[in-house]
């Protein structure tokens, strides 16, 4: 049985897994909403700091932890007992951490995904690694996705996100233990649809950022991230998501955000390889490759094998990977027959 | 009837009455896709540099026009002739400028409003009042919008955008007049979703230029685009118009290069409100007013009628005329019930 999803927040116990940028930031908005919140990570000075300090510097410089929070290295302790259990680690490494923490879980508990990306080797959904790798079914798991950009939110600038599950009760439960004067949080069954915007939304951030790099302005990146995003929708409708997701807070919000943010990697590597940049130089300027450019390529296969189109992450592709110089890019996506807008 | 939609545009003429920024740039992308063009205007020296030098320095300075493109004191030898007549006057002066022309345009000539908002005294949208004003079937009559920042586009910098129309052959005949290597239309039936966006973006440039000024980033801006973007889907879906169209190019595309753009008067005198400005200091200081001041309490009048919740346009009615302080708004737009996305 589930934890009553109409009990306040304040009567709620939390758990997140991981001390990167956003499982600290997540602990601080589920401590600022009333939980009880430990916070699991690997790294010894991470976790003491947090617990003793009430900070995360090599994370979150300059920001002061809400007192609710607290953290240890030990994960079994850290999720016995909780209502709520966070999962914010690298998404490959979210498997390993898990597993040996399925008989830790409480029964009651629901785990809640903030990760990002499909898991490599399964191509399984984050939701769907969580689930497996705890044996929990998949109306106790949610997934997390918005306009969030860490370090804003860990300033309490109002945002808004979307939580996404199979079941109402556990998405109202996960809302509830998160909402605050800042944070707002919607529900959404549409999990499939939440999950393929936060792993495609790289793709296209690519893409803004190679226009942006070739020094193109305000109306260019508009039309990428919404023809994006048509291409998005068309990809998630035949994977039966729903359509209403993709213009909502987990699609073009989500991606909005990512686009504008100086901080995104994928739209600064873009940048690089739209200034003219091959895609190894790039990648070291950039300090290390980024999502889309390993994503993009798996997103196109699935999207041909279901015959869909997707003209921009196609020429994501060919320029990252088969070698389009990027001045072509404009007239690939934009020298296509004319047509009626929509997906 | 209606001049052949599969003509090239070659063979095409077309006019464009106005000679501001948007129409001597929409008479720059006629010429580029091939049609012969002329432009007229009311001021003798503008009309004049047009048309013996190629440029028009009061509006688009350091840009030379393409050959195809001359200019003209007199409307009714601009029009006569034309297959295509493009309206780029200021909006609350249309009727007076187009009666005075409805028997010189061609009967087979189609016109196409480049014009936003609604007619103050009337309430009718531009597309209604080009049809009335000169007594041409609406089946006659297009709406071109999209994220189309003037300067970008004399530019050639690559962009998309939304032609309207009840008449698909009319919004076909458009598209083929204006689309070239850098400009891309698409053809979209919903007249009444397109015009609406354009008339409520500028509220919500101004909410998004609020957040800005008082120190908010990405996440908040991505928020309020998005949110935004939903409570105009739910006024137009009130008045009939297709769901699809808002998150497409005249309605997501053009709100988010209208918030990105610092050229935006909308959001400019957001910001200034947002550093805590008064309304009246605000106009002085952006060097006039803007668009969604005064629409903004017709806009939510509007939705108040046909029982459509619009938070975000309500909270800028009460800070720009209600004396709501700014520092509320955050929490008037974050601190309802919580609810499940979408419209």
């Amino acid at each position: 049985m589930t934890a009553d999803p109409t009990a306040p927040a304040e009567a709620l116990r939390a758990t997140v897994l991981g001390s990167g940028s956003w499982g600290t930031t997540f602990a601080a908005v589920l401590a600022d909403a009333g939980c009880a919140v430990t916070v699991w990570g690997r790294d010894a000075a991470t976790v003491d700091e947090i617990a003793r300090e009430g900070r995360n510097s090599r994370y979150l410089p300059g920001i002061d932890l809400p007192a609710g929070v607290t953290a240890t290295l030990d994960a079994h302790t850290a999720v016995a007992g909780a209502d709520v259990v966070a999962v914010a680690v690298p998404s490959q490494r979210a498997r390993d951490v898990l597993v040996p923490l399925a008989d830790a879980v409480p029964p009651h508990a629901v785990v809640v995904s903030l990760m990002k990306g499909v898991e490599l080797d399964t191509d399984q959904r984050m939701s769907e690694v969580v689930a497996q790798s705890l044996g929990v079914d998949a109306s106790r798991v949610a997934v997390l996705s918005g306009p969030n950009l860490a370090r804003e939110i860990a300033l309490r600038q109002p945002t808004a996100t979307v939580v996404a599950s199979t079941s109402d009760t556990t998405a109202r439960l996960v809302a509830r233990a998160c909402a605050s004067s800042y944070f707002r949080p919607y529900t959404n069954p549409d999990v499939v649809g939440v999950e393929l915007c936060g792993a495609v939304k790289n793709v296209i951030a690519l893409a803004v950022g190679i226009s942006q790099g070739r020094g193109m302005g305000y109306n260019t990146m508009a039309t990428v991230i919404t023809r994006g995003l048509v291409e998005i929708t068309r990809l998630g409708l035949a994977l039966g998501a729903d359509a209403e997701t993709f213009p909502g807070l987990a699609g073009m919000g989500d991606l909005m955000a990512t686009c504008a943010s100086p901080d995104s990697r994928n739209h600064t590597l873009g940048v690089h390889i739209g200034r003219g940049m091959g895609l190894d130089e790039a990648v070291v300027a950039t300090g290390g490759t980024a999502e889309g450019v390993k994503s993009c390529r798996s997103v196109l296969a699935l999207a041909t094998s279901l015959g869909v189109e997707m003209p921009i992450t196609s020429a994501v592709v060919q320029v990252l990977h088969e070698g389009l110089p990027v001045d072509r890019l404009a007239g690939l996506l934009l020298a296509r027959p004319h047509k009626a807008e929509g997906v």
